[in-house]
């Protein structure tokens, strides 16, 4: 144990931010979270990063003397060689803060610092569903779409620290629909969780009458709600859910014709909806891909939930000391 | 002059083969070229990749005990880890022809072996439009559209050897173009010269008369020709010339919000048309790409032109000399 090195990872998000300490092998002690509240500003923020820090030794029974190494991961824009959070639209009124280095000064510890989706991406690398792969993509299905690329144990960072952007790919010219980015056409303005819903209320509109018609007179319609009418039968939501796997699997054969990874993984609230729907995704990429990737690259969903910021923190600050995972 | 490294680049097409020696700094002395002739079989092609290359280095005025490795690039379909040609639409009726082994055995020295567009992006990275960058992506528009992608001096080859095959990025989902991959909606089938001028022959069909309409009476269309005819004034080849330039903006963006590179280069034919149809591409690459990739990416054309390909194979033979150029 005395030998065995320890990583404190910690994802900062627009509401908590969640720490804990991560063992040598991806294991995380029981975590804690505190609220972000980034309305009472970056310098409260930063101490608020150092208290969960904190508070994570503490709930593993540690100190800060077992700990090898930080990793922080924060939504964006950011600039990664730097370690600056730069002009976050999910941390307002964040603007330039010195991430990085206040952490690694505060603790005197080797600090990590990555993007959100980038670290949750190396979470499922380290020790979710890419444990063993060499190199894996992957989508968060959220109120956007995330990504993160990983090649030889390493995050695709990007020469502006925007690399792995998947959601804003353009995937449609014709009819491009309007991206929360502002551009057109994006695999996001089709595929987030807020776009599914989108696509559902307006193909309600001149639909027949269904069981989705009666979820949108008496609650709010969500992408889970749509998932559960498919499950349910209803022919207008499995339509949406067909769509919406096709979309995913462009997604997905567009990646493997430009990284050509060994795995392309899925995570976000749709992928809670189970198997079912990964055969759906599965079942449409032969339609886009090339047959050597569509028989042979892996799709999954994700295995680590809302814990792979975390881990995947952890995983960046483990880096610093191990080098890359796995070359 | 003793004591520094050579290589010998050897490009295979379908309709020729070209090999040169090329110095520590990418500097290639003068090349040489044999007919490919396919046709002959692959045993036939092997001893003429041979004979190429021992008529390079004479061409350089050396001898074989003067070159350090040799790099073989050819077209797809390939296994880049096993160094065998698979199934080449381009070298019919050649199938799983050992190349890396074959000239290694023969010559005896080490022998890098990778796919004709991921040398011709290394042959750019090495001394071309992209000497002195950190990442490089590459589209080239020819009959189909091809890719390298650099990063760090490495070529990204994918998982099974399909990484960089920008051509096959899906762009369009309400009208998707049959692309002569049998898949639709892809760059190529928009952006490659044939399907330019395809995309011309279509609109000519329902278009007021034109310079374009004359050419189209007198001699074949060719993509060269519609882009003469833009510079001349021809609005309908200008309309076309312009939409093409929007669709490459979009694979450009696509790839910026993916590999986030340094440099996008475009090499082929339709480059030749000069910088006033780069700074077409230019002016559309706002609408696509997020502001920082869009300010930041330099955006150029192929600097050696049918030599790249040479060029980079003998940047894939330093490599397993000198190790990766940049990292």
């Amino acid at each position: 144990m005395a030998n065995e090195l320890r990583y404190v990872g910690l994802d900062v998000g627009g509401t908590t931010m969640k720490a804990a300490v991560v063992d040598d092998d991806g294991r995380p002690a029981p975590h804690v979270s505190l609220p972000t509240e980034p309305e009472r500003g970056q310098e409260a923020g930063l101490e608020t990063m150092c208290e969960t820090i904190r508070q994570a030794v503490v709930a593993a029974g540690l100190t800060l003397d077992d700990i090898a190494a930080i990793g922080v991961a924060t939504p964006g824009t950011m600039d990664l060689k730097t370690g600056y959070i730069l002009d976050p639209p999910n941390l307002k009124p964040w603007r330039n803060v010195p991430v990085r280095d206040y952490i690694a000064h505060k603790f005197g510890k080797p600090t990590a610092f990555q993007n959100d989706a980038n670290a949750a991406a190396m979470g499922e690398y380290w020790s979710g569903a890419g444990a063993g792969v060499r190199s894996l993509v992957m989508f968060t299905l959220g109120t956007g779409v995330g990504g993160g690329i990983i090649i030889n144990g390493e995050v695709l960072e990007g020469e502006h620290s925007h690399g792995a952007e998947l959601g804003h790919m353009k995937i449609e010219m014709t009819k491009p629909r309007l991206c929360g980015c502002g551009k057109r056409g994006c695999l996001e303005a089709y595929a987030s969780a807020t776009a599914v819903v989108k696509r559902t209320e307006e193909a309600l509109a001149g639909a027949p009458p269904s069981i989705l018609h009666q979820v949108f007179r008496e609650k709010k319609l969500t992408a889970q709600r749509i998932f559960d009418a498919a499950k349910a039968g209803d022919p207008l939501a499995e339509k949406i859910v067909d769509e919406t796997a096709a979309i995913l699997a462009i997604g997905a054969a567009n990646l493997m014709h430009v990284i050509n990874p060994e795995m392309v993984v899925f995570a976000g609230g749709m992928t809670e909806s189970g198997d079912w729907f990964l055969q759906k995704i599965r079942n449409h990429v032969p339609t886009y891909a090339f047959p050597v990737p569509a028989e042979r690259t892996k799709i999954r969903f994700a295995q680590l939930g809302s814990d792979a910021g975390f881990i995947g923190a952890a995983a960046c600050a483990r880096q610093l000391i191990r080098g890359a995972l796995r070359r």
